[in-house]
């Protein structure tokens, strides 16, 4: 059975302590030798570190076939220097396993700003050299982790075709943490068979509606990155509508796995917001509205108190800018509970909402009622255990 | 010496206690009889309430000579009863002054989808027909509160022309509250003479740089609303580019403010901060990135913090949507304290930028380096105080 991605035929990887940080695991790598596809999505951030633009480069000309990670240190606003120590990372994983750096994905997650001791990095790969072959995938996500409350892994298969389909992928957290931010990492392995193009297709779908559709506190990473490999084994045709429908909803199923496990880990968080939008004019609304709740803080701490304060939900929908919208037509549910019908607030049993607001996944559904377009977002309450991890009481 | 708005020649204002709220002053009205132009802004959310839809359309058409104002119950999301109430109590303003009900502003602020008790604010039209000529602004600036701390006022004046031109306003803050969101309301006069038109036009500028630059966390009222009104006593020349330019910056400034008042008064918050970001391409840019950074919880909690955390003010510059931006060119600065040059972090002396950083008003300072626009945003720091505000605990 597979219980992380390293349990695919093919798939090799593991985590080790580079002393990057100052105690536990700080560098993975990960190793599909004859990988036949490669896909990545990256942060939008202007400041991206160097390793985005790296890898990003890199997954548009060549088929990756390994991937070096080191948490503790972003890289990230290091200038010229840290460009070239993320190449040094690249090139250290290529010449241990014996092929080309093109082929090496190199992602960096942990402080801003301070120069990444990459000669750690260097040293660590003879621990690598002595087996490559490693299949250690638990060690590997615990490598990725900056302060992650718990190591996260998602297995989802399909039957498509006449085979048994795997996507398996390890996260870590969207936590972002004093002194500086951390990140979003997410990595992806599946056993089929497909163009680095058509991996691409069904990656970036899969992505867009789950980790993009994800926010704890708005605030985007510099190093964000989110790679899938495809190890070959069993074919998925992109021509056969079925089996293509199959696939993407496979990858989405992995993504929005892990996108609902970094949400529950969101820094502070109790309890994770699923915010439905439905019936609206355009994808684009349904999206926009369904962020708009999520993120607000006032629906957040509502949430976190578990108070029915609809009011909040609405002016959440309200102040969404550009979208289409009759407010006269706005249905909103907490749950299953009925709270604003056609824009006007209803009568509800308002101890029974406390109790569904009280429980640890809390739903809000929003109809628009204007289309045939949803959303989904997700994303977390707002506690003082946010403010506590952010704020650097001296 | 004017020390509030009814100190001005023709103006007349008091608050009330009508028991909309269980005690304190939550009604109140303001009375210019030979006002000569008047001009207002207003919320952008969509779930915007009766008071602001009615008020909207009587200032684009009449001069407005008074203003009815209640507290405790924002009459929003009150549907067509709502409406009704909102057109009863510009009635009954109207009828108290003698003046048709199309020269009366109504605004109102509290607690969202509930019933406003209409009755009590018509009885309480007996106490302003007692005497519609007090001149207690005081009591009127306390009658518009919710959950600030302390009652708002501005008095800005400058020589234009041959004359003294006074702008005189008050405010309530942009608390958001539970059960429900309050509001920011904020009123006005001046003792310039001007057609309505132009007033608008210098009122829109102002608050386009001030009010609408201010955030305390993210979130949009539905019943914002800001309104001026003039009493015509003295000339301001709209050909006369210097008269023009003093009267605008004039009315800026008063702007300016409150906003800074309303963004010190902000939930929970213990320090204001303010954003400028000069050098940019477009204005539209310098925007655009003055509010994703006043709009971070990462930056504002680092802010609270006393913590020199430039990566997340690069971060929130990186993140910001659409703008012209050179991350190679970007200069950050901690009040006078250069942090960030050219995109790369510099050497500072770490000790000075935490006590600038404790102090109860923090600047932040961004050089995009790319034009010659720039912008200023305020608002606060994310304490403890915010989430014990918002959340309702049992």
């Amino acid at each position: 059975m597979v219980k992380s991605l390293t349990d695919l035929d093919g798939v090799f990887g593991a985590g080790f302590h580079a002393g990057i940080k100052r105690k536990g695991l700080d560098l993975g790598y990960l190793y599909i030798p004859n990988c036949c596809a490669s896909a990545g999505v990256f942060t939008r951030n202007r400041f991206s570190a160097s390793s985005v633009t790296y890898t990003q480069k890199l997954v548009k000309r060549h088929v990756l076939k390994a991937l070096i990670v080191n948490a503790g240190n972003a890289n990230a606003v290091t200038g010229k220097e840290g460009a070239q120590h993320t190449r040094r990372m690249g090139m250290a994983l290529a010449k241990t396993l014996g092929i080309p750096a093109t082929e090496v994905a190199v992602a960096s997650t942990g402080i801003i700003g301070v120069r990444l001791p990459v000669e750690k990095i260097e040293e660590g790969m003879f621990v690598i050299a002595e087996n490559p072959n490693r299949k250690d995938g638990e060690s590997l996500a615990e490598a990725i982790m900056t302060t992650d409350l718990y190591v996260k892994h998602a297995v989802h298969t399909a039957k498509i075709g006449k085979y048994e389909i795997v996507v398996a992928g390890i996260a870590k957290g969207s936590g972002m943490i004093a002194p500086n931010m951390a990140t979003m990492l997410s990595f992806f392995v599946t056993n089929a068979r497909l163009s680095s193009e058509e991996l691409q297709l069904a990656f970036s779908e899969a992505v867009d509606d789950t980790f993009n559709m994800m926010s704890v506190d708005t605030d985007t990473s510099t190093n964000d990155m989110a790679l899938c490999f495809a190890t070959g084994q069993h074919a998925v045709h992109r021509h056969s509508k079925e089996e293509w429908t199959a696939f993407v909803n496979l990858v989405r199923e992995a993504c929005q796995d892990l996108t609902v496990q970094i949400a529950r880990d969101g820094e502070g968080a109790q309890k994770v917001l699923e915010v439905r939008v439905a019936k609206a004019a355009r994808r684009a609304d349904a999206r926009a509205v369904a962020l708009s709740i999520v993120n607000s803080p006032l629906v957040k701490t509502a949430v976190h108190g578990a108070d029915p304060n609809w009011g909040r939900v609405v002016m959440a929908i309200g102040k969404t800018p550009g979208v289409k919208l009759n407010p006269e037509k706005v249905d909103v549910y907490f749950g299953p509970h009925l709270i604003v019908q056609a824009g006007e607030p209803v009568a509800f049993d308002r101890e029974a909402v406390v109790r569904y607001l009280s429980q640890p996944l809390v739903g809000i559904d929003v109809n628009l009622n204007l289309g045939a377009s949803s959303a989904t977002a997700w994303g977390c309450d707002l506690t003082k255990g946010y403010i506590d991890i952010n704020t650097k009481y001296n």
